[in-house]
């Protein structure tokens, strides 16, 4: 499958057209960016480790019925994956107080929650994906109330899926975010990526940090974290 | 009915026990401050202004069977009100984007809203009452699910009638912050107050902000805009 014409570029992604029309080829790249753009870097074959990871988390969740974009793993930093118009919304789980949330509702970081929290933020880099409610959502008119709940639903599947799979990996899954898209057919799929750009992912025993957490908070051997999920992950 | 004990001392109110041991004597004070406190300043009159002003919108309200915590008013600055324990989220109706809801979200101040907007905000002056939504609600345990379905409900009915009240005054309900109590007996009412404090009126015909916008922009004729409201909606 060749690549065509790049349709979008994003910090961490390209995507391109391909022959198939129902279809796109993503391109994972190695650049980093954290705070919003505010800190950028590099990590060595990041790209790499985040399209197997992905492949790997899109699989555990076709096992279970969750349906994603995801169609193929073609080369070591391609995936092709359906067609979709991404609903810019970033549906955040967390599971554990940290990053923003710890800081904003003045938790510890490392808390467990006493209820897993669902948040919606707006997919706007000029306006700092400022926090959203499902009234703010309808009222930008970026997807309806039942879609929203739709959303916020198959995001707690996944994290029920995905938090009991790492349990038996030893990882701890902290919290994660999604992002949807609507097909040509109109039907909402789980798109973008699952990685540990994406995810806060700690080690249950010793509570290491093995995310991207340790590049925006300059905590070194980076690449080693990404490398340890896929290691992790892909061990039967 | 003479004042016990002060039991809360808030920015705009002072709270004191009394006879009744079910109820509290509110004293609305002239004190305004905005930007969580860092502005800080004096209102002439204001407290006279929005204990009759609350007065007025809580009447309206049980007129339409929503129960509060208005008893009676005592005298110019003095209201007595059921004793309640305060639920430590402000929930805010907007019809209109102003303030912090147009700037974080990019629309233009004055733009009429797609659909009402309800937030909730984790009342904690420290935290900067920062926004939360259900499930940060559930998972700090300020309320449950239910309560909160049962306050944005709330929020919504008293938006209504506010909003079409105001408009045969020619007065334009922009956004209004609620704050809701538990009494003793487990009942949740409306407590607070509603005034040109916490809420936004514009004059439908000139876009005059009546409310204190004026005291945070540095607007002037602040006194007057309070008295032009309690003017309007004294007025038969």
């Amino acid at each position: 499958m060749q690549k065509g014409q790049m349709v979008y570029e994003g910090k961490a992604k390209r995507v391109y057209e391909c022959e198939r029309d129902d279809a796109y080829i993503v391109e994972f790249k190695d650049d980093a960016t954290a705070f919003n753009g505010q800190k950028k870097g590099s990590i060595t074959k990041k790209g790499v480790y985040n399209n197997a990871i992905s492949t790997v988390f899109f699989d555990w969740l076709k096992q279970e019925g969750i349906v994603t974009h995801y169609i193929d793993t073609l080369s070591e930093r391609e995936m092709l994956v359906k067609r979709v118009r991404i609903i810019p919304v970033e549906v955040v789980t967390r599971n554990v107080a940290a990053g923003t949330l710890a800081s904003r509702l003045g938790l510890i970081e490392g808390e467990k929650l006493k209820q897993t929290v669902v948040e919606f933020y707006l997919k706007n880099d000029e306006l700092g994906d400022p926090l959203i409610n499902h009234s703010h959502a309808v009222a930008l008119e970026l997807a309806t109330r039942e879609e929203l709940d739709h959303l916020e639903r198959t995001a707690l599947m996944i994290n029920d899926i995905l938090y009991e799979r790492l349990h038996t990996k030893g990882v701890l899954l902290v919290d994660f975010k999604l992002e949807f898209g609507v097909t040509a057919e109109g039907e909402i799929v789980l798109a973008d990526e699952i990685s540990p750009d994406t995810c806060r992912f700690w080690d249950e025993q010793t509570n290491e940090k093995l995310d991207k957490d340790r590049f925006r908070r300059d905590l070194g051997r980076v690449e080693e974290a990404y490398q340890e999920i896929l290691h992790r992950i892909q061990n039967k």
